[in-house]
């Protein structure tokens, strides 16, 4: 698809500067955009790219306009106007509409209007999928299941009975909704089972990454609010509740019973621990251990920093010795 | 299904107090029971909602049998009572019996009596899946594999060949048992693989969590014994051995040649190197690295603690000067 | 299969002892191997089991030969040797030839000669495989992808669109290739999702791990060079770059367009956080944190060292202390 300068500018209510029928049909990094592409510059780091660049347009912030003489688009937020353009260039990759023969589908089972269901795709007893989503490939989803209007539910995803995701969400391959949370009691021959007969809820505008695990609740169900938006390879136990706004990197995992706030911000590899309470906007930096509910906003972090090896040697020495060394320096001030 | 309190306390050898006819349908969390569903306190937290709700029996200990007035089973471990009472409340989501036409099935394979094949699975030469084992959708066991009886396995999860699962075992959503473990061997170009002739061995009664995965031996088998409980999306390097009852958080992960022992919990995120011995009864906290054998039973932990950014960052700098406060303070403390 | 001491000599160009017409078909551990089996000793640990093993011929260095009287190969380096030779009893676990019924392939899809296409596969439009690759089941490969000569794709890899694969590669069960890059601006109302354009590409004789999960660029492709070794439940993120021969343990984790060099090891559980460079020649240990570019090789590590959990907790009272701990000393020292 092709675009003009002007167009860009009136659709996403933008400025900008240059000739206003100047078309592109793609976008590209400023290194290496040709004049048929659009760029951007969000980050300073990159400015010399932006001197040198061969891109028809740019999108650029007003500190930054004076050091590009082609065409622009200036706006206070570059990445997030590159983000809403670059869309208009996205392909479609579904290559089917309508229902693959192949797909097993039971007979209670409702389809909503312009859905479609790829190859090798199961849907359960009683499960609803409302209008124009799409279940691209070799997807399960299991009984009693809701599924909202416009979703993208990608090959391998598994979506257990009773499950209910809302509209526009996207489901990225491999993930699992709705595996039992890990309830364990312990009887005197060994560990027993404890029934996991909640579910999963996900809200609209959310994102799951691939390969991520949500578990279904005990009782009640694990709930994410809406613009909720996972990462990769990331653990959610049962009964948790993440606050809307909410993004996790990936490998992060959320303990059982634990409810984190609206509008947090959750570092890769990061860990909370069950059963606590994280306040709305809350940042944990990457590979954080949580193990204590957190009700004051703002930034939190844990994890010893990187030595050479040789080095972190000692100073690992030294942390084990701590406890001695403060009380050492302790009873040295007294005497002093 | 409907249960009466009288046949309730019958079926697990429990105590009860109130209307022995009372019944009820279902289970619920205090908060939200009503008349017809049971409910349980195993946690003094949650003390408060005993005495409001409205459930029409509670499973609890005798120190808050006078805090509700209804029906009561009293017992010494409200939670594994609970956990036995609520499995008579699960429904099963399995919609086929038999043999699924769109499986595919070596010739050479036997499955036993009752086994339910569904759709999309493939079983190899030469594999056994004794009576009654769920296969419940999209599951690829490969040549030679022996599964045992009443075992559940649900869709996605990959059996490799060789591989070993005993009875009444779970695999969750997305496991893979037996992928090649992680062998290589450096040649003068480059990475030469080692292949791993060997397999995975688990025990009965396991469980294993969703995306989880387990690696064939290189030459003799990677064992899971009895009673094993895995959670979400662990790893077990090859030639790893996990001794009975041990229960595993989820994104843990044990390197190869470990073995660890019997009733050991192991917490969210730990990592294990490999070659390493860990022996029963032992605890490890979430997110702690094992670096040496551990002989002792008990708790152990690592992970820095947690704190505001700002405070870290300076805690950060000081973890990296420790030998050098250490050697100052020993130096000061031969001046006084 | 069976072969004598001299042709394994010769093979591998290694030098031998003992009688040349000595057969073996099949490898053990030395602790198990019987006179028909093969076995080695890399590791001077195991030096009690080679007196006492039975193997028909051993594998081992120059120092110790004298510990064992059988059938030798004597070499510099007995565990690439034993690699290379445990690959002649490797048996091939693929069942098919030629494309199964129930693959769906798209018409302008080009498979090459000796292409084994398994159960449940699916391929896009205008993607090629390359000769003797083996689609082993249940792959779905998306559009626009190219598979080179030579590799083995396990059971429920998803490939999406527009992503390259070398030769001889191998992709273990479940790992994802080319799912969308975590890319997030924020809008006034919420989130918008940042459109990941690129792809990603793979190259020759590399192994990617079960579950492992590797994400498509924003507008250029995510990079893995030749021979780069992924162990499972790796995280890749967008726009990332490996180096040639570099390795990674399981559950490792890169963030996005940060650029690992060349011959870097990895242990598990590591994380290196976004937008930084790692030189070649960098060995990261187990759960270290990198936040900060590397230029300089040579090994590094972060965590806390392991301490049994009651010392822990002093040890962590006093981390959070150790800022007022080094003034306090400092204080002190100008007192005196």
């Amino acid at each position: 698809m092709e675009i003009s300068l002007e167009e860009l500018a009136q659709n996403f209510n933008l400025e900008f500067s240059g000739i206003k029928n100047k078309k592109v049909s793609g976008v590209a990094t400023l290194e290496k955009a040709n004049n048929t592409q659009l760029s951007f510059l969000a980050n300073s780091k990159y400015t010399s790219q932006l001197t040198k660049s061969n891109a028809g347009i740019v999108v650029l912030s007003e500190n930054h306009s004076d050091l590009f003489s082609g065409n622009k688009i200036i706006t206070t937020d570059p990445y997030l106007a590159f983000a809403k353009i670059s869309t208009l260039f996205q392909e479609s990759q579904i290559n089917y509409s309508g229902i693959h023969p192949t797909a097993v589908i039971a007979k209670t089972a409702t389809i909503g209007e312009g859905v479609v269901v790829g190859p090798y795709t199961i849907i359960g007893e009683n499960s609803n999928i409302e209008s124009d989503t799409v279940l691209e490939a070799r997807v399960t989803i299991g009984n009693n299941c809701h599924i909202g209007k416009n979703c993208l539910i990608k090959p391998g995803v598994v979506i257990s009975s009773a499950c209910h995701i809302g509209d526009r969400s996207i489901l990225h391959p491999g993930c699992i909704i709705g595996a039992d949370g890990f309830g364990l009691a312990r009887d005197k021959d060994g560990w027993i089972k404890v029934p996991q007969l909640g579910a999963v809820n996900i809200g609209d505008d959310c994102e799951i990454g691939a390969n991520t695990t949500i578990d279904r609740g005990t009782l009640d169900d694990t709930v994410l609010e809406n613009d909720v938006r996972l990462d990769n390879q990331i653990q959610i136990a049962h009964n948790v509740h993440i606050g809307q706004h909410t993004v996790m990197a990936g490998c992060s995992a959320v303990a059982g019973s634990t409810k984190i706030g609206k509008n947090c911000l959750i570092g890769g590899g990061v860990g909370v621990i069950g059963h606590l309470e994280v306040c709305d906007n809350v940042t944990l930096q990457s590979m954080a251990l949580v193990t204590r509910s957190i009700k004051k906003p703002g930034s939190y972090s844990s994890v010893s920093p990187l030595q050479e090896t040789s080095q972190w040697r000692k100073s690992a020495v030294r942390i084990k010795q701590l406890d001695k060394i403060a009380r050492k320096l302790n009873k040295l001030e007294k005497e002093i």
